[in-house]
Order: C-alpha cells, then structure tokens, then sequence
C-alpha cells in the first residue's frame, strides 16, 4: 500500500532525476510517471519509477528511474499465450546501476538487498552499467537490480510489457499498485 | 559514393549532436556510428547519421543524428517472410523534426525537399515534433523526415530493422552505402 502523497513525493523527485539525464517528458507523460512499490509499502527500498513511451502488440520503451540504493525485486517475463516471454535491454543513462543474473555470483555483491527479504534474491551474478552501457535480457531470465548511491536513470527496449503476467521471487509481491489516500 | 574524409567528418559532427542531447555513448558505440548517405553522395541535404543501440529478431533502438534540415529520404518497411514490416516509434530528444506521412497534406509544410528530388516525395501530412514529442509508425507506412535549422536528435523504438528490405520512392537510392578513400 502507498498514499497518495507518497506518490505526488516520489513523481516530484523522480522529474528531478529526469532532468539530471537531461530527458525531456510532455506534460502529459509528466503526469503519468508510474510509481511501483510492488505492494510492499517500502518504496524508498523497494520500488520502481517508470515511464512508457510506447508499449503496442510488438514493442514496448520505457524510462527506469531509481532513488539511491532503490531496487526492482527479482522477477521473469514467462512466455505469455505461446508467445515468447519479454526481452528486455537495459541501457543507463544516468547514474549506476547494479544488475543481477544467473551465473557465475559475484564475490562482493555491490547490491544490498534488505535483510529480511535476502532469501528472495537468487541470481547473483554482477553486470554493472553505467552510463551508456547496456545489457539485453532474453525471456524468462531471472533478474533485479538497484540503483548505486546517487539513484539511475535507465532506459529499456522491450517486447510488449504484459506486467500482470511478472513472476516475483517473493510471494508479497503485487505488482499492480494498491493506492489509499 | 562518400568518401572516408567525409564519413570522419560526419561522425564527429555527430557526437556533438549527441552531447547537445546529453546521450552518452560506449567508445565502442562511437566508432560504429552509421553513416547514411543512401548512395546519393549529398549527405548535407540526404543523409541520416545512426547509432544501433540494439537489433535482435524482435526488437531494435537507435538514436538517430539529422544535421540542420538533413532529411531522410521517403521509404516504407514492407513484410519481410511473411513477418509483418517494421513498426517503429519516433522520439524527438533534442532539437526538431518535421515527420512526413499519408494524409491530409500541409499547406504549408515545413520540410523542404532538394528541388530535383521532390517528385520523390508523395507523403505530405506533417507531423512535428519537439523535444519530449513521439510518433508511432505502423508497418508499410510512407513516412520522410527533415531537420529543422538547428537539426535533431531523435530515439527510435522499433521491431528487427532490416535495412536492405527497405523500399524508397526515389529509385536512385541505395540503403547500404558504398565508400570511397
């Protein structure tokens, strides 16, 4: 759950690391910056700024943006209706960000998942991006990834975003947003 | 035909244009920069300068460089084996564009073709954009664009960009460039 001056907060900061990226929203897209705290009620921790540009039948862009430290919890994009599962590539725009696949595990992970929600993190391998660099997910790789100290701007090319259909490591999570006043 | 000298000259030109933009680039991105002049050895007038950021079987993004009124050429992307045609999206990110598409045309449009070329320019509905401002294009779509006097920068969000298939209204065109020393 998240109110909705939690939300008007965290749309205000997020514009200010908009501009830190130099990327310019309509006023429209301004306001419709989509907060995502994953149903946990712990956005400054655990949680995703995004605008969609465009997500039709067959592509899909967005802006990613991460405050500080702020992660977007392990999940895959499983095939959908026997179409593939969305492919998504990462590419920083601003600030650093830290990205975790299956494989090899990094020996002094950058990123720091809160304690009580360690056991919903298992892919550990280490893809650091910073500005300019890039990293392409195919369908239903497992995958989180958090913000470095100053926060991130990413952007993502996509397949079609199908967010309902987002399978989440950990069980609380609800990606479609509860709101109260 | 362009020469080595000219394809050098255009890529730094283009980096300037990406840092107007604020788009960091890899220095690996910045030596596969494209160079277009779609083989009519005027690229001032007829040429697009690209970076690929990504083209795999589903989905490609690229930003696009047009110097003060470049234009690219009027072309469609039809169905390629019975897969359907590319779709793609333009987003201006720094400067402006005059779009050009089928429909009601402009009375007084923007975009000013060379003179011997217009006859190679059918589609007149303008569509502007400004910084933050997009256009979706669906598949088999007639569409050319121009810069204005202060030229652009503009992301591209698309499906798998299979430039040979592509088909131009001014036979002279050829999409892959020939290079001279």
């Amino acid at each position: 759950m998240i109110t909705k001056k939690q939300m008007d907060d965290a749309i205000k900061k997020s514009l200010e690391y908009l501009d830190n990226a130099s990327i310019v929203l309509t006023e429209a897209e301004k306001e419709n910056i989509e907060i995502a705290d994953f149903g946990l009620g712990r956005l400054d921790e655990i949680g995703l700024e995004i605008i969609t540009y465009i997500n039709t039948q067959r592509v899909c862009a967005k802006e990613l943006i991460l405050f500080p430290n702020q992660l977007c919890p392990e999940h895959r994009h499983p095939d959908v209706d026997e179409k593939h599962g969305k492919e998504e590539t990462f590419r920083c725009r601003w600030g650093k960000v830290y990205l975790y696949v299956p494989g090899e595990p990094a020996k002094n992970p950058s990123g720091k998942p809160p304690a009580d929600k360690l056991g919903h993190f298992t892919a550990w391998h280490e893809i650091i991006l910073n500005p300019g660099e890039q990293y392409t997910l195919f369908p239903d790789t497992l995958h989180w990834f958090q913000a470095g100290p100053q926060g991130a701007v990413v952007s993502e090319f996509s397949t079609t975003s199908i967010d309902e259909a987002d399978i989440f490591t950990d069980p609380m999570i609800k990606r479609i947003p509860e709101v109260s006043d």
